[in-house]
């Protein structure tokens, strides 16, 4: 785990401010859970692969029973939660009478996970997730689409593509080519890697399936680029025609792409992408993904997972989520520049003698909006002082002593 | 542990949102450490009473070994901390060389404590602290409560008291009363009831030590009240005549006392209270917090700890911080309401039939400033949504169709 310094928790909280006020303006409101959740909740098989990633907390007092603990179970009845959307879940299930229906969520807040610990993962970190709970396709997921796309354009991202694709798309696809139901687990995970080992790799993967259906599966992905519309791709893919009826999966998705309407500034552009598959198991509708050629990672990602609250209550509730990659984005951004986030300015009023009060006096005339005044005692070498200052992005000081005060350059170094 | 919903969440962000601002003004430069640190660190000794309540958390893989554990403390290798200052002053010392020298830090974040639920005590709740480091008494101290202050202020608290006192001083008040270096501990944590159970209780806290020693020490402090300064205080108490040298304890109160500028609109003051302990061992200064006469709980506390660095260190380095009553401060501020915090302007637009996109569209253009515009599906029963949207602060609303757009009123109801 790391700690976060000053000017990257200053461009953090820029971001965090930019995003949270953009959102808001489309009517999200922010909510938190905690960081703790039970740890039958988290375990409950929502969290796939996460949920080997758990911190878990150790049971207290009389409840810890060291010498009849027969496993790890019987030692823990707490967990850091690994992603905001399962503990999301609980949340609407628990306060869904005190909500508005639709209910606009924004969370912005730490997850954990036992990573083992590589170059740009960190095992805490910022989530920023926003989701519409209690609204059917496609209305949630065009609004989730421009509200993601116009906070990443106003961060300065630009010629960005959002993939969408759709589980239910996926499964008819699956099934025509010939794989049974509970096959279809396994082959979205193999297709999910294509990005990264190939078609070839991605056959090597599904070895032991049916070689028809293999063959047939990846011919008709290799030609997918050449359909020009969803509705083409499942009738060249011999996709059941059903899914095609008004209100369908491929109606569904053809709106999607056709009227979301992105910033115009941001020369951005929704596409179908019949790889798109995402990890998680919770999906059940569109999933979708923002990439940008310059980076080898998607910048978001989300979906449709109509099923996971109902868990909890026993009735199904529409649910569409969207969430920024936001450790990614503040390690481009931050290397890139923000216009937005430019340092404030700096003054900084240094004291000697008797000057401590009068620094503090006239520092507080001068603190309004985003300037910053530092009151700080002179160092013996003042010369070294105001270098180290202007290191640090000061562009003023003042030195107050018992005489008075006196405009100091940070030319004349030396003292 | 609770959720926070959007309301609450909404004047929560906004108060931080103020506090940082102004601490940034001053200068604080905003870090954060991680939630977990290591268990070693955590329950060194630095925490007092708080090391009790840690949330541990269970060692995973090779390294949790059920079979050999003797007790808890061979199954747990981390734990969530349960406040800001311990983390910071491993900060520093692991970050020294890349901070400035004196650092002013300001740290917003969660805490958690295994403590028994109640009424307005949380498991998890957020921490408010302003920390300088490397700047000796009383020009930290003097800054730390200016800048805390102004916060106060900004937020709407009036009349309030900002009491001093100083550790050293209290150890010589016991050493001329009578007690050894090694009973001063137990006399402070008896003299810090004081608030809660009176001179009588203190008295019979102190049962068993010597009663001559317990008598001078409570006439002292029942007659503290007359004295009109530190100084003089000093004298009637007949502590050792050094601790009024310049640069002496009495001489640096007297300075904090008298030199601390309060924003005048405050109405607050800076006095001198002899009776203010503070719990934590850590002190080696002064000590202060701030109280309202409406308020039977502080709304701050702080104090210098010059040797809790230097453990990890060795050299000692000086250490001063303020820590806001977040929790308290909400839960106060909500009920009065603040002027700043209003609720910002909602627009609903509602859309039937085919005008989601031309609702999306309108939204766009109105999406400025705070003004919050909401697309949402009219709902069967319209003048009913009508009245829940304006329940939830909406004070404009649009129908978007096939036909066009048209307001709606929140008076016509009926549909």
């Amino acid at each position: 785990m790391r700690d976060l310094l000053p000017e990257e928790t200053r461009i953090r909280d820029y971001l965090t401010h930019e995003i949270a006020a953009i959102y808001r303006r489309w009517g999200f409101q922010r909510i938190e859970t905690p960081a703790l959740e039970r740890i039958e909740f988290l375990t409950a098989g929502q969290g796939g692969e996460n949920e080997k990633l758990i911190f878990k907390v150790l049971k207290r007092g009389e409840k810890l029973d060291l010498a009849a603990a027969a496993g790890e179970d019987d030692l823990v009845d707490a967990g850091l939660r690994f992603d905001l959307t399962v503990p999301l879940t609980r949340f609407v299930a628990s306060h869904g009478s005190e909500l508005p229906m639709p209910f606009k969520a924004l969370q912005i807040g730490s997850v954990w996970r036992a990573e083992r610990p590589q170059r740009g993962r960190f095992r805490q970190f910022t989530q920023c997730d926003i989701d519409i709970i209690g609204l059917e396709a496609p209305f949630a997921e065009v609004e989730l689409i421009m509200a993601t796309s116009e906070c990443l354009t106003a961060l300065g991202l630009r010629d960005f593509t959002v993939k969408v694709n759709d589980r239910r798309l996926l499964a008819a696809l699956a099934a025509s080519c010939g794989f049974s139901a509970d096959q279809q687990g396994a082959v979205f995970i193999a297709l999910d890697k294509f990005d990264k080992v190939g078609l070839d790799g991605v056959k090597a993967d599904l070895t032991g399936f049916d070689e028809r259906a293999v063959g047939r599966l990846l011919d008709i992905l290799s030609q997918s680029g050449q359909a020009r519309s969803v509705g083409e791709f499942a009738r060249n893919a011999g996709i059941n025609a059903g899914i095609e009826t008004p209100g369908s999966t491929v109606a569904e998705l053809e709106e999607i792409i056709g009227r979301t309407a992105l910033p115009p500034e941001s020369g951005a552009r929704v596409v179908f992408d019949p790889l798109l598959i995402r990890g998680m198991g919770y999906y059940t509708g569109a999933v979708f993904e923002v990439w940008h050629k310059d980076y080898p990672f998607s910048m978001a990602g989300g979906g449709r997972y109509d099923k996971m609250i109902g868990r909890w209550l026993g009735r199904e509730v529409p649910a569409c989520g969207f969430s920024i990659g936001f450790e990614r984005l503040v390690t481009e951004l931050a290397q890139k520049g923000i216009a937005g986030a430019a340092a404030p300015r700096r003054i900084a009023m240094l004291f000697e003698d008797g000057g401590v009060f009068a620094a503090q006096e006239r520092a507080r005339g001068l603190r309004t909006g985003d300037t910053v005044v530092s009151v700080l005692p002179r160092a013996k070498r003042m010369g070294h002082q105001l270098e180290e200052l202007r290191k640090q992005g000061y562009s003023e000081a003042w030195l107050v002593g018992n005489d008075g005060a006196r405009q100091l350059s940070f030319e004349q170094k030396a003292q």
